[in-house]
């Protein structure tokens, strides 16, 4: 069989899990993984694979079908996506949900002109839950389309934790609200506020002598990220957190409430929720399932 | 904004579903509904479409963009299947699983000669399960796939225990075991026996003066349908099957429990489910959808 080979750009955790993914897929081979860094510092799990440093990409055209991007949304991609796409057919995550038709534009523009297939914005939300957002919309026109997350860590939240002063580290699962969803699941279409389709609990390590009652009310009452939420906050020991706080757990739900006959008299609910040990894993590996789509969409010339 | 023009043939459950669905999508319009019957004896729901004898259809292939299948696996899609191929895109719910493959050739072979587009086995099991098997494997190839079906009447059972003697009317519910679901959803990938994903329960009208425990007993014991499932028969009066056991619901789940990680340390639940109040009516606009996909297809030469 004729392998698909595989390159993977950034070697953080969804790098690591595109490689680990690549050994589940009998007809893929990773080639190398490229970094910034020193291509030294990485140690590879794969055998036969070896590590590059970034610049090296642009001479191995030839021996690598798709590129899997594996950087950040915010500061990686915008520049990395254009610019390997008139390289390399490419994956990625881009997951900045408001800016997706812009970076859409920036990639197509480059890969139009080089003739490669390149897939934004894959893994699962945006991913498969959009696609299931979409395929349950076709199917029930008549209807409301609700998501909820988790649940699962916020890096972006757990940050904002940590910027407070006094903490010394946190982390936040967002948790979506069960009886929301059960509203939801039993045919009604209601309007949530941001507060009714989710919670927040945040588990946080403060500073010896911080006071923890000042630090509660800091991260209740922080603007967007949780003064419209109902935010449970406990304190624990560094030592508990690392141990029981730092797994990659995450999961969501996007449910369909639809309505059909004469009257509307008639429910239908379609429900999609993914349940995730390893949220990069998981990400990695729909990024390479889109990886194979890419390959083979090229080869047909589209 | 140009209409889909969808034609009907078939005027049972799944096309009045299929009219009702037509109102739902502002991108269609019912041209008309084709019978085998007399067309007078019709009565639609639909202003400004007519009924027509399906003899009358092959005069119409210029005003209808997607011809509706909507007659049964058994005995008319076999045949109307390769023959409508022949003058219209078409979309049917072919659901004969193991005849498929036999049946895609047919149908194949005809559309493309006439050039036409026609989607077979769509609707929810074969079509949006199908699709969510196909998806999942391909995300999570190390893995399992479990579907399980219900609560919902199968038309087959209940037909199964009417033509046991003594017994008036019945209606069959498939119904998914909790339980065996909620070991997928642990992670675990189970081998079930057919026992242990689902029971089914029967609701029965004997005749006066019949033997009850023989009746149950026949329907326990009978061959493929009932022997290897525990099974619950109910012993109640047409009256109460009438008010309670006449509606058209069903459901299902289709569950992926994949693994990932350096040793397959972690779980990863895809689950996809539908809880329908209308199975006809819910299957119909999923052919709905899928006659939107061959009209553009067909358009673009597909």
């Amino acid at each position: 069989m004729e392998k698909i080979r595989i390159g993977i750009l950034g070697y953080g955790n969804l790098g690591k899990g595109v490689e680990l993914g690549i050994a589940q897929n009998k007809d893929m081979e990773l080639v190398g993984v490229f970094t910034r860094r020193s291509a030294d510092t990485l140690i590879l799990l794969t055998d036969n694979a070896k590590a590059y440093h970034i610049s090296e990409a642009s001479k191995m055209t030839d021996i690598i079908d798709v590129m899997v991007l594996c950087g950040g949304s915010k500061s990686d991609l915008p520049t990395q996506g254009p610019e390997f796409a008139s390289l390399f057919n490419t994956v990625d995550g881009y997951d900045t949900h408001a800016k997706i038709a812009e970076y859409y534009d920036k990639v197509n523009q480059v890969a139009a002109k080089a003739k490669k297939t390149c897939v934004i914005a894959s893994g699962w939300d945006p991913g498969m839950f959009s696609l299931n957002r979409l395929y349950a919309e076709a199917v029930l026109p008549q209807g409301k389309n609700y998501t909820f997350w988790g649940k699962g860590v916020s890096q972006g939240h757990s940050d904002a934790i940590r910027r407070i002063d006094g903490v010394v580290d946190a982390t936040q699962y967002t948790i979506p609200n069960e009886e929301a969803m059960d509203k939801v699941r039993s045919g009604h279409m209601p309007d949530f506020t941001t507060r009714q389709k989710h919670i927040r609990e945040c588990y946080v390590v403060a500073e010896e002598g911080a006071s923890l009652s000042w630090i509660e009310n800091e991260i209740k009452t922080m603007p967007n990220y949780f003064s419209d939420y109902d935010t449970i906050v406990h304190f624990i020991s560094q030592e508990e957190l690392d141990k029981n706080h730092k797994g990659m757990s995450h999961g969501g739900f996007v449910i369909q409430s639809g309505k059909t006959g004469l009257n509307n008299e008639n429910s239908q609910i379609i429900e999609y929720s993914l349940k995730l040990d390893s949220n990069p894993e998981f990400t990695a590996n729909a990024l390479l399932a889109y990886a194979r789509a890419a390959y083979r969409l090229n080869k047909e010339g589209n």
